[in-house]
């Protein structure tokens, strides 16, 4: 077959990539653990009513038909999920009798949208994502500690290379409260305009709030006001929406849990990560079914790629009807995020495969003392493979360097018959013992490093 | 919505069953990473042409349509992958620029078949598969390689208390060499009935050669005789293949390469890991495309699960007209393994939460100090998590123990004002310090054990 070419929008990535792509994967796993989420996996397919019950997302579905399904209808009804939110929902709404809450878990899986592929944008891609879900209520703390999840997760990733993330926080009952408070009863059309502003700026979105939300010239400035509100810390956000409510004479009592709340969090995650949460009264994503806590999340240096971690408070994630299921999330855009590491070569990979160790072979004969070494190493955690063929040493040590290897074991090459270990990098060659020598632990297994 | 049902073939585990498929995964990944295997991942989809190369296959493929295509056809031209070997092809050829030779990979991912579901066999469902492929030319040792390296994995697995496995071999040489020695030219529809003899026994199968591969009854008896060869080490495969040629007048040279090939693997994979390997010779499968080692692998106690690792020697697992691209590879049925631990019961995991303490809250305005434990035993690497609310701390035990939380943190319980961490299964509870104390390395982390 002549060479295939790859699929637009269906990112794969070379053995190098996927060792950085594994060690987020990795480092998001760790933080969710540690934070104590629970990893759970969905089948990928749902039923096609399910994925179709907000209309918006309908025309993103993949529908999967059996090739030849001569004795069903042509489609199997059933749909490749596009997020992890509604198979969550009706993971929880079906195994609810055997699951504890509030119910703590993550789940990382690759979700599929048809969508256009864009830079960034994918028809097929990772998310990472976490979830609390309460039977009946969910505490409020619950915002605040996804937010820290998500905050630990990104000063991790910040360790592999990732650059600094801003998480950018607001609230629904604020945004409402204050909205109102102006005389703007048609809330969410005011959110939508809003939304608008990074990309039409202020102007436009003023004429907008006239047209869709019905707002005055000066109803629409005091929007934009409040939206331009930005604050790191609780203090400062307090101080700058009571200053523009007393001036825009905008009622306290609505709006005034709502703030507490924003200013709380933000105080609460930058006390464990300092700096990485700001409160942003211009973040205004689909807040028609959140209604508490939203949040977005940009890379500095990197905003336009848009929000990479994204999420909010709902106040039903499921229901069935007699039981209502409070949840509050979010979701890591992650091949979104490493596409960009590799794309931008951001960071890069040590080696491409995972062995520290290439065992030379002297010749064929004695192809079982090279294994043996190996054994030993792997038998101390110590990752290592043979060399494929008998070759000239100088071909074996190029072997090793093309993958990135740093050491290659010579068996029996001391002047006493011992064995020794070269480091290709520094070219100094030891005598070790494969029972006991090891790797310095930078080197035990494959790094992303920033580039 | 009501309560959802599942849907037969797409197995689903609650986050305990979850633990035990992360285990497997983890194990498996371990291995292939000791032994120097490059982890990669393809898309979950391919182009339809691709899937269909083999017609036998066809039936399976789902296809994927995108819900409101009217631009384009009723189909994508796309299908969900069924195995990890067609992807695995397509990506050699595709970076085959960018690959170094030979190429060692490993690849745990879903794929997808729309069979009927039965046990054991399922729509959607775990591989994890290791494959050499080298440009051109593949020596003999990456077949023993492999073996060795799914031993270890079967070795490993052991350890979380997968039952043992057998790995049965045969080879498609010394079958070739000894069925044409008989006078048999249809070599492989005397493989395809052999193929059949676990299930038909060997009247069945005799009448089988004599119809289908135009065997007379003398040659069936001898092809009888031969599949029923087993052994355990490379001698007595070696004798009683040559007792058998020798009384049938079967040449040796046509075989001779293929049984030293197959009593040297066996040898070599149980001087690893002693006992676990046979050579079988009635092991037949998919033999039309394999050309030199053929392995399955059955679970001792659990045979009717059918083989749960499975593969053997290609000479073109891909080729682009110019260059062939042989290989050697198993692929090991995750989802068919989990789901028997979990389904009879063999394995259980110690808790449904990774955390392994549950730090208690006393009262709301203090969650901010029980909060501080968790990020102190956090940074240390130990998993947990703050209690939901400050309820009475016999319901906080509760909490734990419904998880299997196995230590419960409470601050400022001691006399003097010091914390206290109690284990909840003794009920001992001792002083302790957040920035020292450990629990015992095997309460670290959730395990899988034995039931």
């Amino acid at each position: 077959m002549a060479r295939p070419t790859p699929l637009s929008g269906f990112p794969e990535w070379l053995p190098e990539g996927r060792v950085v792509e594994q060690a987020v994967l990795d480092t998001l796993r760790r933080t969710f653990e540690l934070h104590g989420f629970a990893g759970i996996e969905t089948r990928a397919v749902e039923p096609l009513d399910q994925l179709l019950r907000k209309g918006e997302t309908s025309k993103e579905v993949y529908v999967l038909r059996r090739l030849q399904a001569e004795d069903e209808g042509a489609d199997s009804g059933l749909g490749l999920h596009f997020d992890l939110t509604v198979p969550f929902a009706r993971y929880v709404l079906e195994h609810s009798g055997k699951l504890h809450f509030p119910f703590r878990r993550y789940q990382i899986q690759k979700v599929w949208r048809g969508e256009r592929p864009q830079d960034g944008r994918f028809r097929e891609f990772y998310q990472a994502d976490i979830d609390v879900v309460g039977d009946g209520e969910l505490a409020f703390h619950h915002e605040v500690e996804v937010a820290v999840v998500v905050a630990a997760g990104f000063a991790a990733l910040g360790e592999l290379g990732v650059p600094s993330a801003r998480l950018l926080v607001n609230n629904r009952a604020l945004a409402e409260g204050l909205y109102r408070g102006l005389g703007l009863e048609d809330v969410e059309a005011v959110l939508r305009c809003i939304d608008k502003l990074a990309k039409i700026g202020p102007e436009a979105t003023a004429e907008l709030l006239g047209t869709e939300a019905g707002a005055s010239a000066e109803q629409a400035a005091a929007c934009l006001e409040l939206a331009g509100i930005s604050a790191g810390e609780g203090a400062a956000l307090r101080s700058a929406v009571e200053e523009v409510a007393a001036r825009r004479g905008i009622a306290e009592e609505p709006f005034r849990e709502g703030l507490e709340r924003l200013a709380e969090l933000v105080d609460a995650v930058n006390a464990r990560v300092p700096g990485v949460a700001s409160a942003d009264l211009s973040i205004a994503r689909g807040l028609d079914y959140y209604t508490g806590s939203v949040f977005e999340t940009v890379l500095e240096g990197h905003e336009d790629l848009g929000s990479i971690c994204s999420g909010g408070r709902y106040d039903a994630l499921a229901s069935d009807g007699s039981r209502s299921y409070p949840g509050v999330g979010l979701s890591f855009g992650v091949s979104r995020i490493v596409s960009r590491l590799l794309g931008a070569g951001l960071v890069s990979a040590t080696r491409s495969v995972p062995s520290a160790v290439l065992v030379a072979v002297t010749d064929e004969e004695t192809r079982a003392a090279s294994e043996a070494v190996a054994s030993a190493l792997r038998s101390r955690g110590i990752p290592c493979e043979v060399a494929p063929s008998a070759a000239k040493f100088g071909k074996q040590i190029r072997h090793a360097d093309r993958r990135g290897i740093p050491f290659v074991w010579f068996c029996g090459a001391g002047e006493d018959g011992s064995d020794q270990v070269k480091d290709i990098r520094s070219g100094e060659q030891l005598a070790a013992d494969a029972g006991e020598w090891s790797p310095p632990s930078e080197d035990l297994w494959p790094r992303t490093v920033r580039a």
